[in-house]
Order: structure tokens, then sequence, then C-alpha cells
């Protein structure tokens, strides 16, 4: 793929990306740790063009790293932000949707609540992410959607591992996907990424 | 004081608000679960204008709910948001700048870190967070801050709990603290709010 036909994100990744060994990939110059607000307001430009036709009553996310790119989306839709939070306990409250969540990267389970005043019936919901790799969080803030009787119009992912598979499963399902950059391979022996 | 009188958040306070007993102000529909981001904006709007005359070069808050805050005034200046991570056990990683928050409202002690690579010498810095009660966050960032060599040109926070003289102290030892909501009393019997 040549230079001149990346988006946006795929050159921020190419210039400022750090891949690590076992599929790492650290965007926390940027997105993560610090947020580069100005880039990912343009970010948030462009989740808006995707879903331009859609109607989206709000924004769901999980805490904390989806919470910039979703309010930085949000100011172009002019719909809430809300943001699930994690729980390291089981939490039995009876006024929260609850959902489990794998951590891959922690090895461990997040009950993964959103109080039930800020999700409801029939709302049309845009579920949003830094990152996708095998799925586990969008399909826990679904459920909860699911829970609510909410409508998942789609789901917003800045970065996904394409090789992970999380986000092809979903689209099989008929989950409307859309990721910036989707990656393919990375590889930090040689420092490359292959985008999809 | 008159309704009138009363700014934007205070009045936001006073609609959505809800006092629950042991000085505890929900504001969760829409400052730090749902995010009211067209309101929170306004919000960014108010903060770019209070600390107009200064030289922000970096936001700095802490996650999870200092960050929507953030990243909202943060598109009014221009400039990038770093956010603090908690972090369970002690953090012994060289890479990163470490610092002790004492959380009463969690009854525990959260290790608190920021990588090496996103606070700098120099930096005029700009801390914010959506509650000060008793400082602890606050001095934990300003902390941060000083073992980076940076500057904190000032404190924006959203809604002061000026009862637990956390912003006071702060302001007593010379820091630019600026609240925009300042509550002085509260009552869950009677429902009331009493604005400093």
């Amino acid at each position: 793929m040549m230079a001149s036909e990346l988006n946006l994100l795929q050159k921020k990744i190419l210039t400022d990306g750090v891949i690590k060994p076992g599929n790492v990939l650290k965007v926390d110059s940027f997105l993560n740790h610090q947020i580069d607000v100005p880039f990912i307001s343009e970010l948030g430009k462009e989740f808006k063009n995707i879903f331009a036709h859609k109607k989206i009553d709000k924004i769901l996310t999980i805490e904390a790293s989806g919470i910039g790119i979703a309010c930085l989306t949000a100011v172009y839709f002019g719909v809430p932000v809300v943001f699930a939070k994690k729980s390291a306990g089981s939490n039995m409250d009876t006024e929260v949707y609850t959902t489990e969540v794998k951590s891959f990267t922690h090895n461990k389970v997040n009950h993964v609540v959103v109080s039930k005043k800020y999700l409801n019936q029939g709302e049309h919901i845009l579920i949003m992410d830094d990152f996708l790799a095998n799925g586990c969080a969008v399909e826990g803030l679904m459920d909860l959607v699911s829970q609510a009787g909410g409508i998942v119009e789609g789901v917003g992912i800045c970065i996904e591992k394409g090789f992970q598979g999380g986000g092809d499963a979903l689209r099989a399902k008929g989950v409307d996907v859309r990721s910036l950059a989707i990656i393919d391979k990375m590889d930090a022996a040689t420092g490359t990424i292959t985008f999809r």
C-alpha cells in the first residue's frame, strides 16, 4: 500500500506507533495515555461521516481509554456519551446492567456495568472503542445495550487487530463494525505493519 | 443566591444533580457516567475563557471521570490531554512517574502513574478534574508535574466541595484553582445546595 493511499490514522500509526513483541502496538503517544486532541477530533469527524446516514441517540464506550475518542466523536453527533465502568467484583446492584468482559491483556474477567438510567429501550446506540482485538469488550457492550432493549446501530473502532478475528466475527453476525485502521499483520523484528 | 445569578453548571446541578446522605452529590446523568457532551463542551469553553491569559501546553487529568471534561476543554486550547492511570499495586517501572493518591470514597490508596514520555521539563500544565473534595487527586497530579520539572499553570475543576477544604488549602499555597461550582453546604434532607 502506498503511503499516499493511507488515511489519517494509518499514517499516524506508521509515524508514531511502536510495535512491541507479542503483537503489541503502542499508540499511547496520541490515543490512549496521551490523547492528541486536535488529531483525535479529526477521527471523530471521520466517524461522523461514516455513520452520518444512521440515527444515533447516544455513544456507548468503556472506561478508560474509550472515553476520549467517544467524547470527541460525540461533539459532531451532538449526543451524550455513556461509559461502562469496570468493577472488580460481582455487582449485585439491581440498578445497573452488568456483563462480563474477559481481558486477555490483564488475564482477568471484569464485571462491566452501566446504570439502568442511561441505557433505554429503543435507543439507537453507537458503540466506540480505541482498540478491537478479540471483540470481547464490544460483545460486552452489545450485551448491555441488548439488556436495555436498545438498538446497536454500529461499532466505531480506531484500531482493529484484524489478525485476532474479533471484528470479522462480529461482521459475520451482521454487526456494522467500522475501523479506521485494520492491521492484518505486524512484525516487531522488522517494524512493519500491513493494513487491510 | 438568585437562580438568574447562577452559571451554567450551577443551574445544571440544581436541576439534574441528586443529593444523597453523607454529602454525596450524584451528577452521573451529565458529568461522570453519562456525559452530556454538548453541555460539557460549554464548560470547556468557560475554562478556556478563565485560563485564556495563560500559556497552556498540555492538560493533565486522572482516569476515568476526568477524561471527558479534559478532552472537551482541550479542543478549545488545541493541546493534548494526558491522563494519569490508577495502578492497584506499587509500580516500580522506571519509565513512569508515580505518586500515591488516597481515595476516601473507596478507602484505599491508588498508585497513580504517568509515562515519563508525556510530562516534560518546562511544560506549562493545566490540571483538570470533575470533582475536587479533599484535594488528594490534584495534589498527586501536581506531584507528577513537579517530578517532571513542569509548571502547574492552574487547576480547572467542575465541582468543588468547598466544605471539605481541599480547594482552599491549595489556594492558600498559591495554586490558581478555578472551580465552576463551589458547594459550601448541601443537605440531603431538604435537597438544598448552597453555592459560594
